[in-house]
């Protein structure tokens, strides 16, 4: 008796399901507990189903613990930054689930059908992709990338079925027929998209979506897959070390740049005025420029304590209009930021095209701070050169000017410095015991920051050693360098 | 010698402007070691020298510990959310400076002189504007505001002299000449704003801009006469007690609205699923008429622990298209929430229009564990009641939704079920130490929460008593109420 057969066999198929609905609900409770990021996107043709098995799968998830989002074309905020800014802002914290209905694909996949990314162009956006997944996974993130194909055929069919009902007919648009008859077209863009981005750490999963019932089986238990191992690895991993390292250096043979720095030079206080006036209402200039071009800046300062990053900052900024810059003070990363990426409260706080971002200390505390005080691993700080010279190459690639400045003093300065603070009650809120502390790990900081230097010091991001014994000297070099840079591109 | 008294007066007048200068700086740095938030809001015509004046007080102050923003007119995200979202996600953190370049008043100013807000609107506006900035005032924020005025003939004057230089021509457009016919409008509007804003905690300053020198003496000295006395009354205050009020009754007479629920009911296995299930299909259709209508819909969820907040929460977006709601769940502040007022972060939540927001617990917390645990001050909690209404209030005035449910059960169920999950491998998970803290003062919570009920239970922003010891006829009753009140208004 075939019927009774099928009703057997889908009252089985709808246990199964709910078996995989429980163990999935289990599967996230302990990956947050484990604190294990994950995100999930889906990409696919119109129609190939995406928001239905989206819904499917999160029919075992506790709502508390993931998001979703639908990725349209970018918004006004996003179209003036990097294109991998609004997906950076938007990675999990530690024990969350992110969901993508489209993802930073669409500039490999939609972006490429519609002509707005040509052939020329698409090496690029492959490179930042696997940069940006890399730099993901490697931090823990687990990545699940679903592609859903269907066949012309049952596109068709399906936009049919939805024009046809009154109830649905608004969700199938002259967008979607048109897509309809580019079917060929975007197939082969997406097999020509899955091969250079499908990785050993973040590999696609092509779904056949013909039949919405077996691709929701075939979602849940990849799901169910990449979540279990990731627990088990998570369950096997030893717990890194975290000494700190004071002796490693990148380039061995590589003299100090630090020790080659004329701490001598000086500037005459009548040209000091002359000169800085000048150049505050040049760069005045160029800030409006800047706004037309639509190209953001960013300035990193790092130095030692006492060496006049603030000081440099304000004269720099004295002339500016304060609402084409910020200022912005890195301090120790808060609870919320730490359970992110390192670089991910950095993403939020990328200029907007036009703007100028100044950095009081920056993502240099990676191979710095952390380093020194065993914040991070050693595989952490040692892969951060790296994550960081790409990073700033990605920003490079789509128009930021990018200086970064160590203002450098010789020990002794730094010691008058911290006597006359400590000597001088307008001044003692600038010191600190921990800046003492800081100074005595002098010579550690000293290899870290030459190491810096050696490793990401690039011609699109250059680093820019000033001369601080004399802060009237510093100042006029960071103005000036500013200016030059500004004036090299606009 | 007129010449070179001129001169001596001029020198003096540098003198005494880099004396207010040393002034401020050193003020910014007491307000920010004493947690002294400050927003600095500058209004006034076109002209007027609101950017020139931002700037000079700018000077004085450390880039590291402000923000500037020139608010032009809202995006997309601003404008389909109440007119105050965009100011209050931008108020500072408690050691901070935030200086707007217009501010909420543009809404009391140019917008109705360009005629977008009705004088049948504006006492809406006014009310709003005045509880936004006692909350904030009381919660310690020093507010100053500054209206800079000039004469029709000055703005003529510096509006020319923009025009006739080309490096500065593109800032006057006709717009500008348009409103500058409407000088006596907006002067006239200006009048009718200030007095009804002008109060004791966030008085107006109007200063004359006439000659931009004095009138940044006058910014500066404004600044610095609020700065100061805001460090003293500080420094003057006594520590709040943070003792936990257990027994407080704000209307002793009320019945307990928790001991009138009939915690009997019940409903039948067979009748809940069919009803279940026509009630998510239900709300899915509603879903997508509230996004149509860009209605916003806000639905708290608070209860006893074990009340089965989630198990409602999961029934009720079972059906909804997630791209279309958001569940937030709601845990004690972290430290940046914390070192904002107690609504910053429900302000950040806040969902667009057409999209639902459901807080698992939520700004209840305030008269509910923050009283009874003592992480607030009596006068703090007392007066979150009307803060909670005012806000609730101002929700619903531009459209949002608001439905606050209470999930009931009794304590011998609240016990039966922390048992259970003792004593059940895959739900231990779900039952911690703290939940049995918290059920010893079961008594004490009963109050707080009658209370809560009795003084923010509005017709515009409901509690909903949910009857809990049967789980099947709690779901059923939040998913029917959430129906209804949507086909009520859509």
């Amino acid at each position: 008796m075939p019927v009774t057969q099928q009703t057997a066999s889908e009252s089985d198929v709808k246990h199964q399901l709910s078996l995989l609905h429980e163990e999935l609900g289990s599967l996230q409770r302990q990956a947050r507990q484990l604190k294990i990021p994950v995100i999930i996107l889906f990409e696919g043709a119109d129609g190939a189903g995406k928001g239905t098995l989206i819904n499917k799968l999160l029919m075992s998830l506790d709502p508390r613990g993931f998001k979703v989002y639908a990725m349209h074309s970018p918004n006004d905020e996003a179209i003036f930054r990097p294109f991998l800014w609004r997906f950076w802002i938007k990675t999990p914290e530690r024990n969350k689930i992110t969901i993508f209905d489209r993802s930073w694909y669409r500039h490999l996949l939609d972006d490429r059908v519609k002509g707005d990314v040509s052939s020329e162009e698409a090496p690029r956006y492959f490179t930042e992709i696997n940069d940006f997944e890399r730099q993901l996974t490697t931090d823990g993130v687990v990545l699940i990338k679903i592609y859903l194909s269907i066949s012309k055929k049952k596109q068709s069919s399906r936009f049919e079925k939805l024009a046809n009902n009154p109830a649905t007919s608004w969700r199938v648009s002259k967008k979607d027929w048109k897509r309809h008859k580019q079917y060929d077209e975007y197939s082969a863009m997406a097999d020509e998209m899955i091969f250079p981005t499908h990785t050993e750490k973040s590999p696609w999963a092509k779904i056949d979506s013909s039949s919405i019932k077996s691709a929701t089986f075939e979602v849940l238990q990849l799901v169910r897959g990449r979540l279990t191992s990731a627990i088990n690895e998570k369950l096997a991993e030893k717990p890194a070390t975290m000494t700190p390292d004071l002796n490693w250096r990148a380039k061995k043979d590589n003299p100090s740049r630090l020790d080659q720095v004329d701490l001598s030079l000086t500037v005459d206080t009548e040209e000091y005025h002359v000169r800085r006036k000048q150049l505050q209402q040049r760069l005045h200039e160029l800030e409006h420029q800047l706004y037309v071009t639509r190209r953001p800046v960013i300035l990193v300062f790092e130095g030692w304590d006492a060496a006049g990053k603030g000081g440099a900052i304000r004269r720099l900024v004295k002339g500016l209009d304060p609402r084409g810059y910020e200022v912005i003070p890195i301090a120790a990363p808060n609870d919320f930021e730490l359970s992110h990426h390192y670089m991910w409260r950095f993403w939020n706080q990328y200029p907007k095209g036009g703007h100028i971002a100044i950095y009081d200390r920056s993502w240099y505390g990676r191979v710095t701070v952390e380093r020194l005080e065993g914040f991070c691993s050693e595989d952490e700080w040692k892969r951060g050169f790296e994550e960081i010279n790409e990073t700033e190459k990605h920003w490079h690639n789509c128009g930021a000017i990018i200086l970064k400045f160590w203002i450098h003093i010789s020990n002794e300065e730094q010691l008058r410095r911290f006597e006359a603070r400590k000597n001088t009650t307008h001044k003692q809120w600038k010191i600190s015991k921990e800046d003492w502390r800081n100074r005595e790990k002098w010579d550690a900081y000293k290899v870290a920051i030459d190491d810096m230097i050696d490793l990401t010091d690039k011609p699109t991001a250059p680093w820019i050693v000033v001369e601080g014994n004399n802060k009237p000297y510093a100042r006029i070099k960071v103005l000036e360098t500013t200016v030059k840079a500004l004036e090299s591109v606009l």
